[in-house]
C-alpha cells in the first residue's frame, strides 16, 4: 500500500441499492471503505469481485469498514440497466450498497470510473479512515492480502488518531 | 437413464444465437442432443450449468454431439432483453448455439420451458439419437456421471443403428 | 480412445487393501476396469487421481466398472511404508481396493509400473470388457472426458458381447 | 482476537525441517508469529492449514511474521516418521520452518500439542509481537478473516511499541 496526499474522490451515481440514502465519502470518515466496482455482464466481476465484496461486508464489523459496490457501466451500454442490476443483487443475495455508476454524456466512461481512472472491472480501491486512497487495484485480489491490508488500515488510522489526539 | 417412447419436443424460440439458422431436433437424428437451459440472472446457471455447457461442446465431436442453450426466461421479465444474453455470451465466450425461449403470453413460463416441465434453471435435457428423452435433471449435474451418460448414449445409439442395419 | 490387441498386464502386487483376496484382471472380464496408479506423498496424486478414483469407484454400478488403486512407489522409498498407506486409507475414506505395487530389486521402478511402462504419478488406465487397455493417460484427466470414455466403454463392449452371442 | 496475559508456551520439537537451528519464540519478540499445527495423513490439513500456511509465508514480509509448522503427532504413529515428513516438505515444496512436535512418553498426545490444548490438526495460533496468544483456531480458517487478523497484529503492536517509546 502506498501513502496519498488526496483525499479520494466522492461516488458520482445514478441511483443506490441497499441504502435508504447516498453515501459520501465525507460522511465515513473514521471508517475504512472499499469501493468496489463491477459489472453484471463482466464474468471476472462475477466470478471473483463481487463475492470477494460480499465476503469482506460479512467480514468485518460495520463501526470498522464499509463496503460500497460500484456497477461501472463502461461497456454493454445498450445491455444494462438499472431492473438488471436489481434483478442480479436479488439473486446473488448481495446485501452491501451499491451505486449506479453516473453515465457520462461525454463518452462510454461513466464519471466514478473517470475520477479514480479505473483501468476496467474488477476494480477494487482501499480508503482509509482519514479519506486517502491507499489501494487500487485492477483484476484478481487475493484474500489473504486484501484481509491484511484491511486489518492493517482499521489498526493503523486508529494509531493515527490516537498520535493526533496527542 | 430411463427410456421413453415420446420425441422430444421441438425448441420453441423467439431468436437464436451463434448459428444462422433455427435448430430442429427433427433435423438432428442421428445425434445425441444435450439441451441445457439456463438464466443469466441466475446464479448457479452462471456458476454451473452454463459453464458445463460448453465444457460439454468442447469435449464432444460435433459429430456424435449436438449442445443446444436455452434461455428460459421465467423470471425478472422487465430485466432481461436480446441485448443482455447478447453482451452475456460474448463476455462469457460461448460458442454453442443459444435460443431464447419463446414468450408465453398467457403467463410467466415460457414455451419451451412448459413443453418439458422444467422446474427452473439450470435444467438438463439429454435427447439420445433416436430423438428420445433419456435424462432430465434440474441443478447440478456431476461432470463424471453426465460424461458417461453422454459417453453411453453415443455408443448405445450406435449399437442400435447397427442392429436395425442388420 | 485407441484399440489394442495385448491384453492389459496382471497387477503384481505387495499386498492389497479393501479387499480379502488378490484381484486378477483375467478374473474381471466382462467389467471395464480403471487402474488407477498413485503415492501418497505425491501432490497431484492427493489433490486429483485420488478423489477421482473414488468418485469413479462412487458413481459406477460395481457390475459395470472396477476400480483398482495401484500405490506405485518409485520414489521416496525410504519414506513409504504399508503403514502410511493404511492411515491415508483411512484418513481419505478410500473404498476401492489398493495394491502396494510389487517392488523391484533391479531397481526403483516396481513392477506393474514397469510393465505398463507408466511415466509416474497419478497414471489412470481405462481396460475394456475384454481385458484390453484402452486409455493410458499421465497426470491430471477431465472428468467429463474421462466419464464419457468409461461410459462408452461400458456400452461398447455389452454390444460386442452381443454380437459375439449371435 | 482475544487479549491474554500469559506468553505464548515455546515449541518442543524433536527436530526442525528448513531452518539450521531451533526457533524460540523468546528470540521471535517483536514479530507476529504463525504457529500452523498438522499432519501429513491429515486429509484437511494436506487441503486447507498446510497451503495456507504456506500462503501466509509467501504473503508477509519475514520482518513482519514468522510461519512455524508443527507436525503435531498424535495418531498413526505407527505410521509416521521424519522421512515421511522430509518427503512431504519436498513434494509440496514448502519453505517456512518445520517442528516435528517432541513426542511424549506418558500418552498419544506430542508435548508442543499438549502445552497448547490443541484439539486435533489442523490448528492455528496467532502469537502477538509482545509474545501473548491472540487466536487460537482449530480447522479451516477463512483466509479474508484471517488476514485481517494478522494484517492487525502488525499494525497493532508497532503502534504499542511507539507507545512504549514515548
Amino acid at each position: 500500500m502506498t501513502n496519498t496526499t488526496t483525499y479520494a474522490p466522492e461516488v458520482l451515481a445514478h441511483s443506490w441499492f441497499n441504502t435508504d440514502r447516498p453515501l459520501l465519502l465525507s460522511g465515513l470518515r473514521g471508517k475504512v471503505v472499499v469501493l468496489a466496482a463491477f459489472q453484471v455482464l463482466c464474468a471476472p466481476s462475477v466470478a471473483g469481485g463481487i463475492p470477494q465484496a460480499q465476503r469482506i461486508y460479512e467480514t468485518f464489523a460495520p463501526s470498522d469498514v464499509t463496503v460500497i459496490g460500484l456497477h461501472a457501466t463502461f461497456e454493454h451500454h445498450g445491455a444494462f440497466s438499472a431492473a438488471v442490476l436489481k434483478a442480479f443483487i436479488q439473486e446473488y443475495r448481495l446485501k452491501f450498497p451499491i451505486a449506479i455508476d453516473q453515465p457520462n454524456e461525454a463518452g462510454p466512461i461513466p464519471h466514478t470510473m473517470e475520477r479514480y481512472q479505473m483501468r476496467g472491472t474488477p476494480s477494487l480501491v482501499l480508503i482509509d479512515r482519514m479519506g486517502f486512497v491507499r489501494k487500487h487495484a485492477f483484476g484478481a485480489v487475493d484474500d489473504l492480502r486484501l484481509g491484511a491490508e484491511i486489518g492493517a488500515l482499521t489498526q493503523e488510522s486508529a494509531g493515527l488518531a490516537q498520535t493526533s489526539a496527542a
